[in-house]
């Protein structure tokens, strides 16, 4: 086994600088920032340049630790007074992305050991790598289970981006796809485009391909059909939120795939991190479904496709009920069958 | 009831010329050509102007006549061959065209009666027309039976453009929400965009807009969310070609609704005249799926989605099991239930 060197990385911290892939460029180019103050990261996330819950909570992490190094303070309660400042300005700039206050948060309460200004600057620095490092230790958990579920040749469909780039590394529903890379165990991957915003042909499509893993492309049209002719062997999604009987809000389009894997018996697979379980909701009828810009479905780059004035429904999520769902594959395992209960256990 | 005047029609005889709707232009302009030479109608097939088996079949018919209309000659053996010369030109604009060809070898057929130049000449141009005019029937009739399965106030989805461009007037599947109309009967379309060649987008939300009919515009991704959100009550679709036994080839993603429908328990409906039933075929399982350039999943509109050399799968069409459609909507009435005989019972 190797460890494959390829997968691509959305956020990398490089000292004097946050090295940041710009996802608004693929697939067409591939291009990475140097961000060197807090303005180029509060704008990278504004602008959808960092994408992904996990990835916008690292860049917004590494932003304030490399915003602090420049403090010229050596006073903490001053020091203190700028890093709060500079939390809420970073925390402002994504108001919906519950894990960019998480980790700003985490942050601030690390510093709060600290004695001086220098072990303060050090301890940011530590603890937003430290948010990286395990959450590429989460998707590498998930993606280690997710693989225990796949025979060697089997064709694995997937929607949107649950990916590397989305993450710290692997991904969640895509993490199996480079753990078998990296160990030779044959798998294909057939990627649905993901209308209407393509994040399966743009973001998928594309880190599988860096990474040499076998990927097919599909419109969210053919996913029957490709079923049917292809063997398709089994579907693994990420998740937006989990309620708490495993009902699932994922990128629209899920809930079509699930109701496809039942008509044609095939396991359907939800990876996600724990981070992800909304207990607070108790069935996925409480979750909220936002409906966005009808323009995301009357143009694509910049071309109208639909005539002028048209009405468009337009829902960026749906819900798979959780008796559509073969198992949850988290860090901390694969569960299956009474969710409600199973999910319970997840938390003690 | 009033008849509606504002329903597009792709193909008009003018006398002098033919009028053609510019479907290429669609939905961004709306560009009404004047053909006045064979090469005119001839270029217009080719380059996809005009589309639908119908629609096509029309515009041959009347390219046909209206080039004859110019020839010089008195002789009629002299004329025959000139008319045969341009039917061949003008079937090898879409090889694979049936109505093309069906369409042109009824005007070569009626010519025959002739036994002057000046009768032959009139007799195409009534020929033509009267293709013409019995599409329209025939797509009447079956938007007559079609109506009669829906209640006011129904939410009906539909896929692609089995539309009044598609054919002579008001189209298959979309027949009945033109009769609707003209009636104030209150139906609600939802159309699916239908990538990759969106069809459904540029095609089907344009001719319903214009029409005045209610019409609300989703991309393939968002079928089963707004069949649960919206409640809606049936399914819709046209077919390329139906065997024997009822398994119907239609756009690809057709397929996926007939599934959907079946897990939301609302009828899948396949709305089609009988030329496009192929007996010669016993099921499904003998229908060559065409693969389509996989340009057309990775561009759109010229613009590049997806990344350099990825692998496409791009099928244009699938097969829905004759299980899955509750019923199938032709000029004669619509069969339901043992489909092996009563589509036998269509053509005796």
């Amino acid at each position: 086994m190797t460890t494959l060197t390829n997968i691509p990385l959305s956020v990398e911290w490089k000292d004097t600088h946050i090295r940041l892939l710009d996802q608004q460029k693929l697939p067409q180019e591939t291009i990475f920032l140097e961000l060197r103050t807090i303005q180029d990261v509060f704008d990278a996330i504004v602008t959808l340049k960092v994408r992904g819950a996990p990835a916008i909570g690292i860049a917004a992490a590494y932003g304030l630790a490399l915003s602090a190094q420049g403090y010229e303070t050596s006073n903490i309660s001053e020091f203190r007074v700028l890093l709060k400042n500079d939390s809420d300005y970073l925390a402002s700039s994504r108001p919906t992305a519950v894990n960019l206050f998480w980790a700003l948060e985490r942050l601030l309460s690390a510093s709060e050991r600290a004695c001086s200004v220098n072990e303060a600057k050090t301890i940011l620095v530590h603890e937003a790598i430290n948010i990286q490092m395990e959450d590429e230790a989460t998707c590498r958990d998930i993606g280690e289970h997710a693989l225990g579920l796949f025979q060697k040749g089997n064709k694995v469909l997937t929607i949107c981006n649950a990916g590397s780039i989305a993450t710290a590394r692997y991904g969640t529903a895509l993490s199996p796809f480079y753990l078998a890379k990296e160990r030779n165990f044959p798998l294909s991957v057939y990627a649905c485009e993901t209308r209407p915003v393509l994040q399966g042909a743009r973001l998928t499509a594309w880190e599988l391909q860096q990474a040499g893993v076998d990927v097919t492309l599909i419109t969210d049209s053919m996913a029957a059909h490709t079923i049917q002719s292809k063997g398709i062997d089994a579907i693994i999604v990420g998740a937006d939120r989990i309620t708490a009987n495993g009902d699932t809000a994922n990128k629209i389009g899920t809930f079509g795939l699930a109701i496809l894997a039942r008509a044609f018996q095939i396991p359907f697979y939800v990876a996600a991190p724990l981070s992800t379980f909304d207990l607070s909701k108790d069935t996925g009828s409480e979750i909220t479904i936002e409906e966005r810009d009808p323009e995301e479905v009357t143009s694509i780059g910049g071309r109208k496709v639909a005539p002028e004035g048209i009405s468009v429904f337009n829902p960026a999520f749906d819900v798979t009920p959780n008796d559509f769902i073969t198992a949850i594959i988290t860090e901390k395992g694969v569960i299956k069958g009474d969710y409600l209960s199973k999910i319970k256990e997840l938390f003690i």
